[in-house]
């Protein structure tokens, strides 16, 4: 019932890695660190493309066609985006006070791992080794989640989502439960003549037939095997309706929420008073 | 909290198009554009039913047996509803006295759309081309979404889904981030060996699993890939309750505001009577 | 905002068919139209046994193995259901004083058609027709329906799809709208050497991949499809929230309704009023 | 309406099996049945590792590679397991004044047939009997629920399942009535030359579509019966709605009554003031 905004504010980014109070590194800051003037507003745009172009070249890297006929430049646009956001990582350390807050916070392990792979495979040029860093570049996307992380529908949604947790988990558990059961009886059922060679080959059947995805890689082929799956396929659909009716809720709920607070008291800090409330609920006042 | 309902009066298609004041122009005009009067009504159900048999037409000239026995037939019948159409066209030019708002509406628009193709196969009768432009024909059946646009219902699921879609761009958002790392991940795991041939192709099987959908063209082989498969079922299906949160809260609250501040008490600052109310629920104040 | 209760009243079945006042035939009626006796709740579960079995004789009969070895009994069976449902469509007939609006309410019709098949099967013999026969016999279940019917959660469940009727079509116009544009490009894109022989497999397709079936028998193989079925996969996904949320919305609405009535005004019949009203809305006077 | 929590109160386990009230035996209990002493609490934790460690052993032995290359040890382990469980069960039955009360009880059942299987398996060596007999001892894996069952979460969504039973009943019902009405006619339309081998196998394959699993070992091949498959993937999508507004309409409610009818007014006839309130809304009085 307590409003956790005002802990939010406290735990402000720009206080807790060190604005510089004056000079180059206060406006380089203004520049990175900021989105409210047209010189930050323009880096943090650049910033999302380059994050985006770099992106694609390791997704054209991936395509064969492509990376036989142009792997040349793609190596190249490879190092030139490295480069770049090693620079940016160098700036992003200068101009804040408390730079081992910046590397020790989420986006800052991010930006080290965007950049880190393509050094490493200097050193470890193994093929395979190459291929699993790749992916890691992939999590500069998150940075564009950064730049716009402020925006209320974000909080609004993490919010349901954090309120709902632990019915969400309760919820999960359960499911598990059902699906390792089913899944077992499935084993026992159809055998490993029919695909089911394993347990946990059948527990990702069991799943995958649930949760309504249904490959169909796997299928029952026995009539016991397509009874037991029939009743799964409806057990699945029911009980889909339980995270939905959770969500669904909580987010009625935030919303009322986020609309009480308009009715505040003249007399004490309280808020969130009902639409037809005559008094005020904490201190007794007249509204 | 406002009521956005006046501004669509004043954006009303009869005044921006211009309707004419009298004569011929104006009695076109209540038969082409509106449907309130027996002659309107009868065009809009003639056009109703021209519209759907020539997209029947380009449906049946697809059909490969229907359009060796008949390909003649369906040609001229083709050329038929090219020709009614843009009569049609150059009718509602005609009789409104802005044409040129007409044309740059996104129905004049359609209207030129469902026509052009046909005259311009003619110039380059090219097969390929020829193809492509079926597509386009097709949009005339969007010009039935026109004659029934002023459905209570379809502004209020408008309404619904507008007032939605920042949370609904937010959604999606981090969705096709998850998509795309957990595609990545596959892309690794499973590699092209396993049919996941690229990153796109990765992403591809990603979406098509977390949506639920779950073709089975591409399916995890390794146990790893099958572990990562049926985290994403899980997750996807988890998440899939969001969307319908967002649109089901957004939905009784739409149905809420239509009723709530049509009513409000004149003695007191109560709302939210009913739509029946006689006396104010609060103060007892006749309404 | 009216109630529509006492109109069910009034269309009474029991009143429509007319009881009778006396004699066997209303002690008849009681037994077979009526379940608040003794013997007509008898009735009526040896009814719905009847039914269940008579449709296992048609599920038996059309598995090959089973069909092979009990065929002549499968086949007696199925005569012995049939003369009793006749039995008991004559005794219908017989104890109400208006058997045609017996024989044209719905499950008058369902009831000849759950025995007319098998005899018409002795004048035409023919196979093929034998087979379309048995489909209508199974309609039969649906007289278990009609002696539950009157249970209160089915209304309900009824009561919100139609309040929700009108929604629901146009959401599903849109929905076909675009699932046929989508089909047609699809069709254009992939073609018949992809598998996308005409525009109604295409749809048939955008149906699958829209509703998240995913069957899997048609799949995108060139780069644009396969992007285009992502995106209707989101799209689909996301739409999917719609008439979730309209149902939810409208079942929400329906249960409010139910408790509303409890609060009710001393001095005049309003029902309804609000939990934290003071005067009643109808005619003010003090609740 | 009526509250129905105290009667959760008075079908206390530790009243029913009843806790003995001093010595050895009360030190026991506390340890087994209660989890709120440091040592209960310990074992608690001891047990659930217990349990997923024997399952995973039972999961371990399914796999084929490492049964062959482990067997020896996973047969030890399993033994290990069950004589743990076995010296568990005996320690329940000894500490509690009505031993019968729990040896009838769920868990108690779950607990003799997750020791049970192992023993008979002495006797009976067949190793089909062995592989049916796992599957029962995965049910050990429900006594996790048992000891995280008092979380406020599983009884709240169990309410709103248990409130909702009805009305999912009757859905389901109707469901089963569409999937088996249009499994047959789908059996009629693409018989046994196109997989639709008897009755059965099209309900399991309706059941499948109208959930939207849609496994794809079974397509429909026809024209007419693609027609009927897309109506049904329409129909499945628009009734998926309904099981999910029961859930959601009932969370809501459930929600809202835990919270509503607990802070009355002293003074005036209000009700639902927040959790936080300290004087009445409607009349300013101290609660």
């Amino acid at each position: 019932m307590q409003d956790k905004r005002p802990t939010t504010l406290t735990s402000d980014p720009h206080q807790r890695l060190g604005k510089p109070a004056g000079g180059w590194r206060a406006r380089l800051y203004a520049i990175i660190f900021e989105s409210d003037t047209p010189k930050g507003r323009a880096f943090d745009l650049a910033l999302i493309g380059a994050i985006l172009l770099s992106v694609l070249v390791v997704v054209l890297s991936s395509v064969k066609p492509v990376a036989d006929a142009y792997g040349a430049w793609l190596h190249r646009a490879e190092w030139f985006f490295t480069i770049l956001f090693t620079l940016e990582y160098v700036a992003r350390c200068l101009c804040v006070q408390r730079p081992v807050v910046y590397a020790r916070s989420f986006f800052g392990i991010i930006d080290v791992m965007s950049i880190l792979p393509s050094y490493i495979s200097l050193v470890f040029p193994a093929a395979h080794v190459v291929l699993g860093v790749r992916i890691l570049r992939l999590l500069r996307i998150f940075r564009i989640l950064k730049l716009t992380l402020y925006i209320q529908e974000y909080s609004m949604l993490g919010d349901a989502l954090l309120a709902s947790r632990r019915k969400i988990f309760v919820f999960l558990s359960v499911v598990f439960l059902i699906v390792f059961l089913l899944g077992t009886v499935m084993y026992v059922v159809e055998g490993p003549e029919n695909g089911y060679t394993s347990i946990p080959t059948a527990v990702y059947w069991a799943i995958s037939t649930m949760t309504t995805v249904g490959f169909g890689d796997l299928v029952p082929k026995t009539d016991i095997g397509r009874a037991i799956a029939s009743f799964m396929m409806l057990l699945g659909w029911g009980i889909l309706a339980v995270p939905t009716g959770i969500i669904s809720s909580e987010i009625t709920y935030q919303r009322g929420r986020s609309v009480l607070p308009l009715r505040a008291c003249p007399a004490c800090p309280a808020t969130g008073h009902d639409a037809s409330a005559q008094y005020c609920k904490d201190c007794g006042a007249r509204l």
